[in-house]
């Protein structure tokens, strides 16, 4: 109860309850004064009855009184609060979230708006091998967003990256609808639905980038979706258009068809096990090629170590698995990627190119990497002890191995192997900052081959 | 009134009639004793009168108490209230607005500040004829503003959209001065004043594509324009440079001179009807070339079936004429452009180009196209029904046939004759999805003469 | 004290008084009556004994009602304040500011979030002498910002201008952490620290251009930096790579180390004095190069009438000296820089380039030029009295002389001397018009020796 109405209440009582008791004093005085009149013979019987009713009918009435006062407490304590509560109604129909992120939303809701963004700053030097890599900084992602709710069921989010050019820099741009339980249908620009780490965010996945299999994600496409879920699985499939611009030549654009299950049985309150599949086709439109290449999981360098050219390809067709265990602060994680291509030249045979990688993390000062298992994708750690108001953040370090083959038949793109270490440290919540240390093992075949670069790599990330 | 007044004072008014009616009640007896004694001849009519004078004394400081109480109903209703708008003051300066927005407010209309955007994303798909047209996805506007009011009469606009890229993404960008009644003065970059179609704003234009005389329209240009309108007028006249760059190659940039009144008498409540008229003319600078062409009201594909190609011109001069009619769900709406250009090598005769179009729609749900009497545009229709509440939304359907003529003296820059169709899906106040179907009817004339493709055209907007 | 407890109590206060007098009152009458009935024999001394020492246990009891209620204007009101504060602080733990701005504060220190921008949009006319010189209109900065604190200690900014183009829009982005006092640490993209017009706003300077020495400013890059200040003085240094996108060749990034001083004596309430100096060092990575240039102090127009062209160079180092002095409306400011280049073949000789300015401005309204002791910078004046609530506004006039010398040995860059005029004009605090005439006296040397253009340039300035 609040301390306001417990004061009021007290300091009413103590009105109710003194005041009184000078009235009931006044009677009492009173009545002994009448009873000694008609003991002295002064008054009659029958005046006394007369005088002595009027003054208990003052009794009764007083002791009404008596009892609405006890209860006055309750009552006034009930009508503060209901007017707090109808005020709280009228002037603040809104919650503002500052709990790290600026969010505002109506109580009831049917509305929500939120705005925030993430700055990824890079810097690395290269310990150069037969080609040149350069050494510098780079701005990786600098993205704003804005997201929220209209009418209860109709979620939007539309996110930009300021390190792309005009519609290039566009990331998420949809419409989830919620209106269906417990189907949600999502249209416009966001993420073919494949893979753990590509579907994870950027901001949380285990090294500054994601392992070189990536050169096979589909990315974001303009598309339809459909999406259902569990407390621990999920299932999404869409169709998919291609880029987020409209045709630039003569061509029409290629489609995709991707769908992606996920499964996540708990087996404690700190162990969960995350396995997935996703299967993606895609034809090529009239633009009747495909290209695969990757950076060597560093992003400042522009050199690629392995890449296919282009292919003339009719379609073709990517096939994921994933698996991951995350137990308490250590986790191990593991995809793999096979994809197929159908080329334009039915004499050529189709290609197969593929990609994996293993890898673990163990956060030393115990936190555990989230797991949302309504979307099987990674989330952001919880951090024990903020850094500057007496914590040290939250500490992790990882490793990974990785390897992306794109050699096949005629195609000599190159395979490669990296191993990596690194470590990412939380100051808070919203700020990470990351070191890696990149080993190029090996690239056999295609234009780099024996080019075997290593990289160290800082990153210093913020969200809002 | 609010319940916790009602209840405080009902309280607080139980205590009032209940405690004076046991003073009372010790009065009535104490002169129930007095008359008895005074009857019995116990005391005498001094004493009696002394007595009974003090009595009546209490008696009329109660009257005076409970004409006080009478009035404490009113005065701690007046008193709560005083505190709760005190308190508001205090610390309720701003309202957060969330009907569908999300905008802040400072109570004193000193300040204003909104952000908001809107995303338009399209899939088409092209019968073709003669010439190439792309099947495909794009993003048609993604747009993000902020809005909003400095020291009461300091309005301003900043829009951006991300198809552009750099500065050519600029949209809105000025500040509005509203202290000089009836007049307003605005200054830097946005749309000059000509035409019913090009005024309103793109989130509710019938079809996914405004009419083919969209050719014409001037656009934003950075300027300053006087304006003043009343309750179903408007009148705006400004002066405009060209683009939002600076100067790109060595030229001098060109400047115009643009103007618009509107008047829309009301017949009854859901009758009105839409006259404006328009007139702007434009010097070409240094650059002393123009050029006019359009796409077939599509926007996925890049083919421009009409295209005067560049024309060497000192000047051109563009009059536009406007009239509407909504009547309920009803709306029938018609425009016509004519464009004088007045060329650099004097030996030639002026060009003169035009277009027109005539459009209707009606609300199958019964919503009504609203009608901005101060602006004269056309604004946002109010969904009765919201889908995932029980609703429908608002389903609209529409007609069109739209005209442009390119060819001129020697220009020959085609004649287009275009039949639409369109239904446009309101599922929430925010959300519209639309689908359009453009039949090309005629091609008379320049380089795509006789081709006459069919578009099949969606979209799916969202505002926020 | 608030008016709602003033009432409440006022209102309480008179029950209290008016109720406990009838109720004396009663007890007056009934000591009248019993005075009366022992003084005619009626009651024996004994009776009238008892009855008066009951009826004075009344009015002692009456005393402390009386005392109690002497207290309850104070206790009623101490109560409903604490319950406003304890309502504040379930329920307002946010503060909005709309001071001019849109800011959103957790209470307890923890989150802040801002979100701003500015736009300037120019119009300029030239009067040529040699060179075309453009005529024309542009926006100089669109610029977005978000802007907040995490975790207390741990702030950010992201900052972008829309007439850049993907990543080259992007200003500052950067986090900046104050839990180490009296250090901070900043790591991301913002300025060097270096110069005292090119650290100020471009908001707030003088001038629409910054003097032609800015042609040597280092601008932002990526870097490091650590900070501290005292009440009068700032200290700064960091290292810094080159820009803020990735290699774009194969070359390495050049690197570079900035400090800067500033002291700031305070003599009287409305003079101060500011000095500064600011060394930095820079090499030019694998790009070997490096060149000086600027546009006649109007940004309209593309000519740049100084020019060193690509100067072969190892590394070089800026040397910056910085005076000023304001006193109330008043303000005198001066800088010098001088540039010593190191050329990559070291058979050639050092090169040396200066530029310096002298300027200076009076309010005409009174205002003054705020001066921010703890960074060293120039800040937004307050205005008096705003346009359209009856004020003028704040009336700044200032006058010009900067000169940038590029000539030195064999490198013929040319030398420039302007002069200029200007005005400005703060209708608010967030809008700024400003007029400025630039006068370009001399050019000696380069490529447009000689050539001596005028300028007048108008500016419109809004931030939010």
């Amino acid at each position: 109860m609040s301390k306001l109405i417990q004061s009021i209440t007290s300091v009413v009582f103590i009105i109710m309850i003194l005041q009184p008791s000078s009235v009931f004093a006044a009677n009492e005085a009173l009545m002994e004064l009448l009873k000694a009149l008609q003991e002295n013979g002064t008054i009659e019987a029958k005046t006394y009855q007369l005088v002595k009713s009027v003054a208990e009918q003052e009794s009764a009435s007083n002791k009404v009184a008596a009892t609405d006062t006890v209860n006055i407490e309750e009552k006034i304590e009930k009508a503060v609060e209901t007017r707090v509560e109808e005020y709280k109604k009228e002037n603040n129909e809104v919650t503002i979230n500052t709990k790290g992120k600026f969010e505002v939303a109506s109580n009831d809701g049917d509305f929500k708006f939120r705005l925030g963004g993430r700055v990824q700053v890079d810097a690395a030097s290269y310990a150069e091998d037969a080609s040149r890599q350069n050494d510098g900084t780079e701005f990786r992602r600098v993205r704003l967003f804005a997201q929220g709710t209209l009418s209860q069921y109709w979620n939007y989010k539309l996110q930009y990256d300021f390190t792309g050019s005009g519609i290039n820099g566009l990331q998420d741009a949809y419409i989830d609808y919620r209106g269906l339980k417990p189907v949600s249908i999502k249209f416009g620009h966001f993420k073919e639905p494949f893979g753990l780490q590509s579907m994870s965010s950027s901001k949380y996945v285990m090294f500054t980038e994601r392992a070189l299999m990536s050169a096979f994600a589909p990315g974001r496409n303009i598309g339809i979706q459909l999406g259902t879920h569990g407390d621990n699985w999920s299932l999404n499939a869409g169709l998919f258009g291609q880029g987020r611009d409209g045709a630039i030549a003569d061509d029409d654009e290629g489609m995709g068809v991707s769908g992606r299950a996920t499964f996540a049985p708990r087996f404690s309150d700190n162990t969960r096990l995350h396995l997935g599949a996703a299967l993606s086709y895609r034809n090529t439109g009239s633009i009747d090629s495909v290209r695969f290449r990757e950076r060597p999981e560093s992003h400042v360098t522009n050199s690629r170590l392995v890449d296919t050219g282009l292919i003339n390809a009719d379609d073709f067709t990517r096939i994921g698995l994933e698996a991951a265990l995350i137990s308490g602060p250590f986790s191990i994680e593991s995809e793999y990627n096979y994809i197929d291509i159908n080329r334009t030249n039915s004499t050529l045979v189709d290609l197969g190119f593929s990609g994996y990688y293993v890898q673990g993390s163990w956060f030393i000062t115990g936190e555990s990497i989230p797991y949302k298992a309504q979307k099987g994708t990674f989330g952001k750690p919880r951090v024990k002890g903020v850094v500057g108001k007496g914590g040290v953040g939250a500490w992790q370090v990882a490793m990974r191995f990785s390897s992306l083959d794109l050699n096949d038949a005629d195609i000599n793109g190159g395979e490669e192997q990296n191993f990596s270490l690194g470590l990412n440290w939380y100051t808070t919540p919203n700020i990470r900052l990351s070191a890696n240390y990149i080993n190029v093992l090996n690239v056999n075949g295609g234009a780099s081959a024996g080019d075997e670069p290593d990289a160290f790599q800082v990153r210093a990330q913020v969200e809002f």
